[in-house]
C-alpha cells in the first residue's frame, strides 16, 4: 500500500532550497522511500500524475489555539483589554468539552485543505482536541493552557496540571506517534514562578516539551521588569524552564540578550506575524533571530486573532513586514520564510523526520497546483511560493503516508457534518 | 438579456457597511436594476442561486503596471537599485508590444479570477494594454507612464507626451466607456517641472485624469527637497497637476501638510501595502489619511514588486501592518479595508458608477463562496472578508453586466493559449 507521484517538481529544504523537476517520488507506509528521475515499480501504489504540479513539505503551524476557530471574526478592531475581558474569556468560560470538539473540526478542516500537515496547540478540554486531531489524521503536539489554580506548593494537586499528566499518559505517542503532548505554562503574567518550576520538573519527569506564550506584548515585558527585575525570556531561563525543549510562542519584545540565551538553551522561536499585527503587539526582531541562528518557525495563533488558520499568508507576512518595518528589503528572504514553515516548524515540534521530502522521513506532504496565473512566469519557484502563493493552491495532502484530502475532498473529516455541528453549537454557545 | 441572482447575501458599502440577506438582484444590460427580498419577473435572464454565497462590488486595484506579470519573482530580496538599474530596467528596455500584450493577458487572468473588475495601469505600449483590456471585459484606466524625453520647452514634439494622446483619441471611453486613458507623469525624480506641466496642461485640454507616483521612499522625499526644496506633494501642487483629478500612487512619506494640500485638491491616495513593504519603501500613514478624509485607495502595484495582483492580500494587509506598526488595534478597522478596494477606488479612477451594489449602478460585481471552514462561525461578514477570506472564494465575476468568469471557467479570455503565448515571450525576453 503506498502512493507513486510521476513526473512532479519536488521543493524542499536541504542546507538550502532544493528543487528536483520531473521527479518520481514513492511512498510505502508512512513514509518516503523513493526520490529522484528514475522510474520505480509501482506495483501496489496509487498513482498520481504530478505534472504542472510541485511537491512540498506540509505546513508545520508553530503555534494556535485550535478550538478558537468558534471565536473567529467574533470581536475585532479593538483595544486588547475589551477584546479579551469583555468578549474573548466571557465566552470560553461557557465552553463544553463538546464546543472544543466541534471548535478543533472546523479548524483542522481549514488547516488539512491548506496544507497544514502539523501543529502546536494550546487550550483546554485537550482530550478532545486530541480526540479530533486522532480522526483527521494530522499531526499534534497539543498541550492544556496551564494557568496558576492551586495553593499547595508543590502544586501536585493542582486540578489543571493534573488534568495535563493525565491527558499525557492517555495521548502521549498515540497513533504511531502522530499525536504527543507537551506541557504549557501559559505565561509569565498567568503562572506564579513557583507554578512554572512545578510544570518544568513535571515536564522533566514525563519527558515532555514545554509550549508557552513570550513576551508579546508591551505590558507583559514592562510588567515582567517591574514584578521581577529581569525580561520574560530571563525570568524563564532563571526558573529552568528552558531546559527541556520548549516552543516560545511570539517573542516580539524580546531582547538581543534575551535571544542569546534562547540560543544557547536551542528555544525555538515562534513567529506569529498575522496575530500579533492585528493585536497590535508589534513587529516581533526575526531577522536579528535569524541572524543569531535561532531556529525561528512559524504559527497562526488562535483564529480569533487572525482571523484563519493559513500558513501561506504567514509564510507571506514573514517575508514582507520586516523588510518594511525596518527599510531592508533584503530582510528574510522567501527561501527563509519557506524553511521557517517547514522544516524549522518540524524540528520545534520534534517531530524530527517531518518538514523536508527526504527518503525515509514520514510522508507529511502536499501537492500544490502550479498552474494558476500567479506560477507564470517561471522564473523562481520559491519566490512564487512565499510572495504569490495561495492557499487554495494545495490539491492533495498526506500525513503520515495516508491521504487526507485531494481537490477538495476530505478523506477523513465530514465537512457537512462538520459545519452544522459548528453553527447549533454558537447558536447556544452566542444566545443572550 | 440578463441576471437574476436569487438569496443571495449582498455585502456593500453606503454610508456604511450595508447588508441584505436573501436579496434577490436583477441585472439588465449593463446596469443593476434591482436589489431587494421581493420576486422579481425572470423572464430572458440567466437564474443564479445565491444561497451560501455573498455578493459584493468588484475590487479596484488603483495602483499597478499589469505587462510587469513577466517579471514575477524574476529580481526579489534585493536592494532596491540592484533591483531596477541591473534586473529590472534591462528587461523593460527589451519588451515589444506583443510581450505587452501578453503580460497584459497574464495579469487579466488573474485579476478576473480574483475578483478585479476594475483597475489603474501605468506602462508602455499601452495600445496593447487596452486591447487586451477590452477583450477581457475588465475596467481600465490606462495610462502611458511619461519621462522626460524630449528637448523642446513647450514638449510639444515630445514622442511619449504624443503617443499618449494619441492613445487617448484611440481608446479614451472606448467600449462604452469602460475603458478610458489618463496621463501619467511618472513621478518628481524623472520628470522635470516643465514636463510635468505640458503634460498637466495637455491632460486639461482633453479633460484626462493624472496618474502619477508620489514619495514612494526616503530618497525620492529628501532628494525633492534638496533640489526643489519642497516634498513632492508640494511641487506637484504648485505646478498645478492636482489641479486635475489625481490618482497618487504609494504616498509613503508624505507629510502632514501634504495630506492637507492633497485634500483640498482631493487628490486620490493609493496605498499600496504589498509593494511597499516588499520593496523596504516604508508603511504609508493610511491612519492619519483617513482622519484627514482622504480619500483612501489600494492597489498591488507591479506583480514584480509583490509578487501577485491579489486585491485581498492587499486588503488584509492594509487592515493588519497599521495595527501592528502603530500599536493600535483600531487602525484601519475591516469595513475601511473593504471601503477602499471597492467604492474609493472606483471613486478614485473616476468610474463612479460602479464600486458599490447599487440600483442603476453598473454590474461590476463579484460572487463570493462564503462556505469555505474559514466563513464559519458567521459572526460578522465584514470581518471574515478583510481578515479571513481568499481570492480563491472568488466564483463569479461580472464586469458592466457581463460574465467574465465562473466556477474556474473564464468567458472571454483563453488561458491555456495566454500561458503558452507567456512562456514563449519569457523563453525570447530572458535569453541570454
Amino acid at each position: 500500500m503506498g502512493y507513486y507521484i510521476k513526473d512532479i517538481t519536488v521543493l524542499t529544504w536541504e542546507q538550502g532550497i532544493k528543487i528536483i523537476t520531473n521527479a518520481n517520488v514513492k511512498v510505502v507506509g508512512s513514509k518516503i522511500t523513493y526520490i529522484g528521475t528514475e522510474d520505480q515499480d509501482d506495483s501496489g501504489t496509487d498513482i498520481i500524475d504530478g505534472k504542472g504540479k510541485v511537491l512540498m513539505p506540509g505546513l508545520v503551524n508553530a503555534h494556535t489555539h485550535i478550538p478558537m476557530t468558534l471565536l473567529r471574526s467574533y470581536a475585532d478592531d479593538m483595544a486588547p483589554h475589551t477584546w479579551l475581558y469583555e468578549h474573548i474569556f466571557p465566552v470560553e468560560a461557557k465552553l463544553t468539552p463538546e464546543d472544543v470538539y466541534w471548535g478543533s473540526q472546523l479548524a483542522l478542516l481549514e488547516m488539512i485543505a491548506g496544507g497544514t500537515t502539523c501543529f502546536a496547540d494550546m487550550y483546554c478540554f485537550i482530550d478532545k482536541i486530541a480526540e479530533a486531531t486522532a480522526q483527521s489524521g494530522l499531526r499534534g503536539l497539543l498541550s492544556r493552557g496551564l494557568i496558576n489554580g492551586a495553593v499547595l506548593e508543590d502544586y501536585s494537586d493542582d486540578d489543571r496540571l493534573n488534568e495535563a499528566v493525565s491527558v499525557f499518559h492517555e495521548w502521549d505517542g498515540a497513533m504511531d506517534g502522530r499525536i504527543r503532548i507537551a506541557l504549557a505554562p501559559h505565561a509569565v503574567y498567568t503562572c506564579s514562578p513557583q507554578y512554572i518550576k512545578a510544570i518544568r520538573n513535571m515536564a522533566e519527569k514525563l519527558n515532555a516539551y514545554i509550549h508557552v506564550h513570550v513576551d508579546e506584548t508591551v505590558k507583559e515585558h514592562n510588567d515582567c521588569l517591574q514584578q521581577y527585575g529581569k525580561t520574560p525570556v530571563k525570568h524563564l531561563y532563571d526558573i529552568g524552564l528552558f531546559d527541556l525543549p520548549t516552543i516560545a510562542a511570539h517573542c516580539v519584545h524580546v531582547t538581543d540578550k534575551d535571544m542569546d540565551l534562547m540560543k544557547e538553551k536551542n528555544v525555538a522561536f515562534v513567529h506569529n506575524p498575522g496575530s500579533n499585527l492585528k493585536l497590535a503587539s508589534g513587529v516581533a526582531p526575526v531577522p536579528d533571530a535569524l541572524n543569531k541562528g535561532l531556529n525561528v518557525a512559524l504559527g497562526t495563533d488562535g483564529a480569533s486573532s487572525n482571523n484563519n488558520l493559513n500558513m501561506w499568508e504567514e509564510m507571506n507576512l514573514a517575508s514582507l513586514i520586516h523588510k518594511g518595518s525596518r527599510l531592508d528589503p533584503t530582510a528574510v528572504n522567501a527561501a527563509e520564510a519557506f524553511k521557517m514553515a517547514t522544516v524549522n516548524g518540524a524540528s520545534a515540534l520534534g517531530f524530527s523526520d517531518t518538514g523536508q521530502i527526504k527518503e525515509g522521513f514520514k510522508a507529511d506532504m502536499i501537492i500544490i497546483d502550479a498552474q494558476k496565473p500567479y506560477y507564470y512566469p517561471k522564473h523562481k519557484l520559491i519566490s512564487n511560493i512565499a510572495y504569490a502563493a495561495q492557499a487554495s493552491d494545495v490539491e492533495t495532502v498526506f500525513v503520515d503516508g495516508k491521504m487526507l484530502y485531494h481537490r477538495g475532498e476530505y478523506k477523513t473529516l465530514d465537512k457537512e457534518k462538520i459545519l452544522f455541528n459548528v453553527e447549533k453549537t454558537c447558536e447556544r454557545l452566542f444566545s443572550k
